[in-house]
C-alpha cells in the first residue's frame, strides 16, 4: 500500500530534487507532458532576452561572428552528443525532426541503391512513417515502406532491406527497443538503422556508438527542455559521413557558405546535413535545455524515471480499480521510456477533466492517456496528487462532454 | 551638390520618420545590413519574453491551443501575403527558405513530369541553385539546372522547361526581374514560376496575383525584421493547392495530425506545406516585424527607397572619386531593390574597415561591398555620414589585413 507519506520521504531522499529548482513551473499543475513540451527552464528567459537585445540588437549582422552564431549548431550538437553517446562531430542541431529523417532516409538510401525496402513499426510515431511514405513517392523507383509489429521488426530485416528505422521508445505506449540488439540485426542483414530518439534524448541512457547506429534523428522540444518547436538534431556515425549526399543541400552545408560558388560542395563532416540558417532565438532557447541536461546524471535520471513509472502504474492500479482503466505500456518498467500510459474508452474527455483540474498530461487517439515522467522536475509526491485527481474525475464521471478536434493539438 | 544640409532637409520631411522609433539600433552605428539580417523592433524583446514565461513557462503544452501557436504559421502567412499580392491562404510561415524551395520544386517538377529543366539565372542566390541541383541528382531521371545570364531568361524558356526559378531581386547586384513580364513567358511556354522574394518582401512592391505567379519563397529575416534565421514562408497559388505534391510530408501537414494515422493525407490548402512543429519563439519574433511592415504604406517605402539608393549612388560618385569604385548594381533606381553595389577589387577589407568604424554594410565574395536600404529606419543624413566614412576609408587605404575566410559568416 503506497501513502502519500511514503512517497514524501522520497522525494526528501531524492538527490535530483535540486533540479526542479532549475525550471519555472505553474502553481497547482502537475506536469505530466515533458515528453510532448518540457518546461521552461528558468535560466531561459534571461538568456533568450540577452539573444534577443544584445545580441540581435547590439551585435546586428555582426553576431553571426562575435556572439558565435553560426557554430551553434555544431555546439549544440556536440553537447548533444554527450547525452546520447555519439561522438564529437556526428551530432548537428538543423531543422525539424521530420525534415532531418527526410535527410537521412535520402542518404540512407542512396547507400543501398540495390534494396527497396524501408522496414518500420506499424506504431511508430505518424511523420517518421509518412517522411518514408513521402520520399519513396519522390523517388519514384519502387521504393516501399514495410511496416510490422515492433516484435517481429528483427524477423522482418532481409536483403531487400535498405534502413530499418525505428523510434527507440514509443511515443504511444512507451515501449522501448533494444537499441544494440536491433542494430546489430540490420546489420547483419547489410541493412543501415536509422534511430528516431525523440523520447529518449535527456530520458534513458543512449550510446549510439556502443550500439553501433548509422543514424539519428531527435526532438529538441522533450526531455530536452528545449521550448515549443525547438530545432531538432541529427547524427551521422563518422565512417558514413564522407560518402553520406544528403538530398537537401542547403548553402549552409556547403563547404565555403561565404563563397558563394555556383555549384554545391558538401562541408566536410556533420556541417553538410545542415541546410538553411538556423532560428538563432529557438536555438538560444535549446542550448540552456541541454546544459541542465548534461548536468544530471544519466544513471540517476533513469533511476528514478524507472521508480516513478513504478509507482505511478501501481499508484493507479490501487486508487483507481474499477475503472476500466488498462495499462497500456510494458509491464516491464525496464522495457519503457519515461512515460506510463492507460487506455480507456473514454480516454480524451477524462483527460479533459484531467487538464482542467490541472493534472497535464495528453491525449493520444484513439484511446490512450499518457502521462510523461520527467525526473527533473517532477516530485514523487505529485504522483499521488496527479492519481487522486484522476480518482476523482473518475468517480465523478465528469468527462463525457467534449469533442475531439483531430486539428488542434491534443493535450 | 548633395550637402548633409540637403538630406536633414528630406530627413525632416520624410513621412516614415516615426517608423525608426519602432526599431532599437546601436548607437555610433550606420546599419547598411538590413537585408542581411534586418533591426531589432522595439516591441520584439517584450512579445518574445511573454512568449517564453507565460505562454510556455505558463501554459506549457496548453498554449498550442490557448496561445494560438498552431495556427501561427497561417496567421502570420496570412499577414505576409498581404505584402506580396498573395491572398487569404495561399501563404504559410515554414522551414528555412531553402527547404521551402525543395518542396515548391518537388511540387513543380511533378506538376511538369515531362520536361526537365529546371532554369535560373546565373547568378542567383547560390541556395536556390544548390537546392535544384540536389533535388535533380535525387530524382535521378535526367533533370538539369540550366543557368543563363539575367537578359537571356525569356528566350531561354523553352518547351522542355518544368519551372523557371528565379530571385526577384538580386542579392548580389540589387537587379529585380520584371516579375509580371517574365511569370508571362513562363507560362506562355508551359512551364510554372517560381520566385524567391527573399530580397522583395517588405523591401519593394511585390503582387503576386497580380503577376499571376504559381509558386514563391521568402525570408523572414532581411526586410521582415523577423529576427536572425527567422522561419521562411512559401506561396503556393489557389489553383495549384490541391494537386500540389510536395516531397516534405510531415505530420504537421497531414490532414488530421492528431488523429494519428498510419499513412499520410495532405491537408488541404497551403496547410500541407507545413511539415514539423515551428520553432515558436522565433515565430513570435517574426511576427513583430512583420506586423510593422504591414503598418507602412509599401509605395511610400518604395518611393524612399528609391530616393535613397540614388543618393547613396550619387553621393559616392560625388565624395569618393578616383578609388576605382564602380557601381555593380542597375543605373536606373526603378531596375534595382532596395540596395546599392559596388565593385572594387578590395573590397574585403574596406568593408572590415567600415564596419569597424560603425558602418555595416557586406561583402559578397568576390569583390562586391553591398549595402543595403532599409527605409523604415534608415535616415537620408546617416547616407552622409556613411559615405563620408567610406571616403575616408579609401583615403586612407587603412584596409590592407584582413583576410577573408569563407567558412565565416561574412558581412
Amino acid at each position: 500500500m503506497i501513502t502519500r507519506a511514503h512517497l514524501e520521504a522520497l522525494d526528501r531522499a531524492d538527490p535530483l530534487a535540486p533540479f526542479r529548482a532549475l525550471f519555472t513551473l505553474p502553481d497547482g499543475v502537475v506536469y505530466l507532458d515533458g515528453n510532448s513540451l518540457g518546461a521552461l527552464p528558468r535560466a531561459t528567459p534571461a538568456r533568450v532576452a540577452e539573444v534577443v537585445a544584445r545580441e540581435w540588437g547590439e551585435g546586428l549582422i555582426r553576431s553571426w561572428n562575435d556572439a558565435g552564431w553560426i557554430e551553434a549548431p555544431a555546439r549544440i550538437g556536440a553537447k548533444i552528443g554527450r547525452l546520447i553517446g555519439a561522438p564529437a562531430g556526428t551530432v548537428t542541431v538543423a531543422d525539424s525532426t521530420s525534415v532531418n529523417l527526410f535527410k537521412l532516409l535520402g542518404a540512407a538510401l542512396d547507400q543501398r541503391p540495390d534494396r527497396r525496402v524501408i522496414l518500420s513499426e506499424r506504431s511508430n510515431f505518424p511523420t517518421d512513417l509518412y517522411i518514408a511514405e513521402g520520399l519513396a513517392a519522390l523517388l519514384g523507383r519502387g521504393h516501399t515502406l514495410r511496416l510490422v509489429d515492433a516484435g517481429e521488426i528483427p524477423a522482418a530485416i532481409g536483403a531487400d532491406t535498405a534502413v530499418v528505422m525505428l523510434t527507440h521508445v514509443n511515443y504511444h505506449t512507451g515501449a522501448m527497443f533494444d537499441m544494440a540488439a536491433i542494430t546489430r540485426a540490420a546489420h547483419a542483414a547489410g541493412a543501415l538503422m536509422l534511430w528516431d530518439l525523440a523520447h529518449s534524448a535527456g530520458a534513458v541512457p543512449v550510446d549510439l556508438a556502443a550500439a553501433d547506429a548509422d543514424l539519428a534523428v531527435g526532438c529538441g522540444y522533450k526531455f530536452l527542455n528545449g521550448g515549443p518547436g525547438a530545432p531538432a538534431f541529427l547524427y551521422v556515425a563518422e565512417r558514413l559521413q564522407q560518402e553520406a549526399r544528403f538530398p537537401l543541400t542547403g548553402w549552409l552545408g556547403h563547404a565555403a557558405p561565404f563563397a558563394f560558388e555556383h555549384s554545391y560542395r558538401p562541408a566536410p563532416g556533420i556541417a553538410r546535413a545542415v541546410v538553411g540558417t538556423p532560428p538563432m532565438i529557438s536555438v538560444a532557447a535549446l542550448e540552456v535545455g541541454v546544459d541542465i541536461a548534461l548536468q544530471a546524471p544519466m544513471d540517476g535520471v533513469r533511476e528514478k524515471s524507472l521508480q516513478q513509472t513504478r509507482i505511478f502504474a501501481e499508484l493507479v492500479a490501487q486508487e483507481c480499480p474499477g475503472h476500466g482503466l488498462r495499462l497500456a505500456s510494458p509491464s516491464d518498467p525496464a522495457r519503457r521510456g519515461s512515460q506510463v500510459c492507460f487506455a480507456h474508452e473514454h480516454a480524451y474527455p477524462i483527460m479533459q477533466a484531467l487538464i482542467a483540474r490541472g493534472v497535464i498530461g495528453d491525449f493520444r487517439a484513439p484511446d490512450v492517456l499518457r502521462f510523461g515522467i520527467t525526473p527533473l522536475y517532477l516530485g514523487y509526491a505529485e504522483l499521488w496528487d496527479a492519481v487522486q485527481t484522476l480518482r476523482a474525475v473518475l468517480a465523478g464521471n465528469e468527462w463525457q462532454q467534449p469533442q475531439f478536434n483531430e486539428r488542434r493539438k491534443v493535450t
